[in-house]
């Protein structure tokens, strides 16, 4: 099967697939008899394209990182995004463009219009998860299509179908974790001794944190991820001003030294619970002692313990590493693994 | 879909497992269509039944419970647990019978009987998987059924699922972690002051060691579980006596005294990884410390750190819990998902 592919956002996580999906092309055909072009690509300040008998992936690429537009390899005019879904003739739509975190946009309307023109849609922004989530189930199902998401929460490591494909009729019961990398650098720097602004400042350096570091300490980035996490796997829409989070500005490097003096650590921690059908969920500063799986949990290791009724506190983890968590690359392979799954399915 | 059940091995997995498809029987029909009945059972000490139109399943988990047998309920004479197979007109046959580690019988010809009369086979076992992998696999597909052993490793929580649906076309590098629960907890306990034997007491008092405790202590059952992942998950053949493990006898409560007091600790370290297409395997006690995730890893808590080329450091735990580790109702639980995956694809 041949699958026009449409890249709603053109950043470093799109690109990243893009070269995955190049690497891997060889294991496609023979593992899947799965083949792949470019027809639509949509960019922030690079211009759009859109051409149904294939765009040259490698000219694109090397347009946008060398800072040029790529406009003139689209075969027609073209307006917005939605002018790219549009005209792609696209199989699968790829949407990973800037989202505003309060309501979605514009993720949520390019989804719709995906899913509506018959593509399957599938990104890393957590917004059209919180903030659509059943009705784009619901809209995909009713075309036949897939709507996925794998990358929102941990960065492209599986979470959503480890729940989908391995835990048939299993109830979630709660979970706790940790989901922000930034918040989890920054305690563990602190730790180590540093103030808080420097711990930042580490963070903006190596582009983890924004220059407004807001969505990321004062838990915004957490309470999304809880939020989509409980929409989905506990099937109870949950909005991230519901989760009311508390970031990590309150706490001192005298907290954190007096927790270390006690063997224990603080962490942003986020869990969620569900009782009689309701969900109440949380982010906030908590103290950690050795036996809590998130104590040796450091800089920008994230993962989540999830209770069901099955299976004893199951967790996730993904190690630390150097550089970026969740970088581009991981990323970039959970809309891959997304893509090989909405189409086998 | 209808589904007749056969039970070859009726013990604590295979009784937890009809308990378990009782329990969740409403929720197969209304989310997946999937009715049963069990029409075959082998028990090793409680006589064999095999009824096509069905056995009451509950008069049967009260007659071996009750130490009587089962026979009166079979509606033919049956010589062995094959003759239950063949008589059973099941769909699909759950093999939990004892297995011997060292050739994986008789699971592997009850396993081959299965499939060639067209069932799926589904199995706890770890022999068949280690001997017989390969040929099962290719006798399932010609057969256009499903062999699937998810209980094999971890007890039941998902790890081959995760890595068949979750990381598709991932090549794995290497794999780290803890798989035997009796040797973990008696390191644990030993760490706490308690001699070997006093720890090994302790875990034959709470059923997961036995009387001769050779198979955990001297690291077989580490080794059976490495061979299983390596053969599955690197698709290399792999036998436990290629690992060649060494265990914990020679671990001297000196010896812990000592890595306590640097901050470390003995793990029972199982670990594979491949490079140019060979697997390299070990299973052997080792210091680890604060910086590891096995060093929080205590008691009964298992679990294994996956690295593959797009996501790196993965890993799979399940908490430490009071009592036993991979109980048989988590094991059931693995079973009952491979009967549920096996059935829809």
């Amino acid at each position: 099967m041949h699958y026009k592919l449409a890249l709603i956002g053109f950043g470093n996580v799109a690109r990243a697939l893009a070269r995955l999906l190049i690497v891997k092309q060889a294991l496609l055909k023979s593992a899947y008899d799965i083949t792949f072009s470019f027809t639509g690509i949509a960019t922030g300040g690079h211009g759009l394209a859109a051409n149904p008998a294939g765009i040259d992936i490698q000219q694109a690429l090397e347009l946008v990182e060398s800072g040029s537009d790529l406009s003139a390899l689209s075969s027609m005019p073209l307006t917005d995004p939605l002018s790219v879904i549009r005209n792609s003739n696209a199989s699968v739509m790829f949407e990973n463009s800037p989202v505003n975190p309060q309501n979605g946009q514009p993720a949520l309307d390019h989804i719709r219009a995906a899913l509506s023109l018959g593509m399957h849609a599938i990104t890393a922004n957590k917004g059209p998860v919180v903030y659509g989530y059943r009705e784009l189930i619901e809209l995909a199902e009713s075309k036949g299509r897939n709507f996925r998401f794998e990358s929102a929460v941990l960065g492209g490591a599986p979470v959503f179908s480890v729940f989908r494909e391995s835990f048939p009729l299993a109830e979630l019961a709660s979970f706790k974790g940790i989901l922000n990398a930034t918040t989890n650098i920054i305690l563990s720097r602190m730790e180590g001794g540093e103030s808080y602004e420097e711990a930042l400042k580490y963070c903006q350096s190596i582009g983890v944190a924004e220059r407004d570091p807001t969505n990321d300490v004062d838990g915004w980035d957490a309470a999304i991820k809880v939020a989509a996490l409980a929409t989905v796997l506990m099937d109870t829409p949950l909005t991230p001003q519901k989760v009311n989070p508390t970031g990590i500005r309150g706490i001192t490097p005298e907290m954190i030294a007096k927790a270390k003096a006690e063997g224990k650590r603080y962490k942003l921690v986020c869990s969620a619970e569900k009782v009689g059908g309701q969900v109440t969920a949380s982010v906030a500063p908590q103290l950690v002692d050795a036996s809590s799986p998130l104590y040796g949990m450091m800089n920008s290791s994230t993962g989540v313990t999830f209770r069901t009724d099955v299976i004893l506190d199951y967790s996730i983890t993904l190690s630390e590493r150097p550089g970026l968590q969740g970088g581009p690359v991981e990323t970039a392979y959970g809309l891959f693994a997304d893509f090989v799954n909405a189409v086998k399915a």
